[in-house]
């Protein structure tokens, strides 16, 4: 047991029969969705929502019965991982690289809740670097207009040196930001940037964490 | 000569060797483009940066030297059209699909001028339907919330019934609104959505309007 997996396997709780479920993408998740084909396995009914390539592609191996986004009415419920969350439940998502589907998904469902290790809860969000997904068109353009805002992107890459694309064929900035000061006001100023499609803020966007402990332990935080 | 060809026709006299020129989308475009060829013939140096594939694909069959955005620094003057211009010089692009492109480029030029026969300027903005680009993956729960807000948004098709696909893979929806009382808060409002990657409403974005009639004669407003 780590704390990825005692959160992972906690998030099954939530979910009942016959629910529309968000499936969010990374490490943590694939646990949550290991315990979750076991419980489709025996008899549990659902519909999952994907929010990557990678989780579409878990899920159908795992036999969690899939629908795209587009064929939903909305979402009962997602669980999705984060790579920090604040004391207030904001938090910054992105590092796998599907930071735009997880938000459209979290925008279209009902619930939200958060699964990570206990090494995710920071103080003040920032240490982690801020995706921001762009339009390739023009990412040298969005590149230096960030680097003048003194917010050190660097252009994500594959091992081959060429950029890392995303499901929705689009690169990725990292912000390298140390301390992010006031998160709102950063994530309206980059909802202003024409060609920067997304940013890893997601604020106000889960409604509990779970956080799993080393010892298999877990802990609630619910937004009040 | 027609509005759009007197206009085209004008906005070549504002080109100087050895310029980086913005290359617009669509008929008026068309006539800049023709008519700068002509020139380049006769020996005008200039780097040309497209807005589309549509104007790239022309640009090279005329001899109109190419560079993508990503390879220029900044960009001296761009030319483009306009589907609707309003007195205080804003506008509704997108009629043709390169909203986004166009945009990217408009940000990156240091002046820009638009070009449009005289039908294209209006008392006030929102007759011509304006153009949102959105990400296909949810595209249904876009249109829905533009819906419940009242604004009326259709799908923009292709003739065989399938979604019309932008240069940067994304659909068009439509909004059908009549007339916009506040551009610069629907403006505001759509930037904020998730999943909308630009809007059609470039405000405060030209420099100046060239506005061409159906006799030859043009007319010019400034930005002041």
């Amino acid at each position: 047991m780590n704390g990825k997996q005692a959160a992972g396997i906690q998030a099954v709780q939530e979910i009942s029969d016959g629910m529309v479920v968000g499936l969010g993408t990374g490490t943590t998740v694939y646990y949550f969705l290991e315990a979750l084909a076991e419980k489709v396995k025996l008899g549990l009914k659902l519909t999952g929502v994907a929010t990557s390539q990678q989780t579409v592609e878990l899920a159908r191996k795992w036999g969690i019965p899939m629908k795209p986004l587009n064929s939903v009415q909305s979402i009962d419920l997602t669980i999705d991982g984060a790579d920090e969350v604040s004391p207030d439940l904001d938090g910054i998502k992105g590092g796998g690289g599907a930071l735009l589907y997880e938000k459209l998904v979290a925008v279209a469902s009902k619930k939200r809740i958060w699964i990570v290790d206990a090494r995710k809860t920071v103080k003040q969000l920032g240490a982690f670097p801020l995706p921001v997904e762009v339009i390739p068109f023009s990412w040298k353009q969005i590149n230096r207009k960030l680097e003048n805002r003194g917010l050190h992107p660097v252009l994500r890459t594959q091992k081959d040196g060429s950029p890392f694309l995303t499901d929705a064929r689009h690169y990725i900035l990292d912000l390298h930001l140390n301390t992010i000061e006031n998160p709102s006001a950063l994530a309206n100023e980059l909802d202003h940037l024409p060609g920067l499609v997304e940013h890893g803020l997601f604020l106000g966007m889960t409604d509990s964490v779970i956080i799993g402990y080393p010892d298999g332990h877990i802990e609630r935080l619910e937004r009040h």
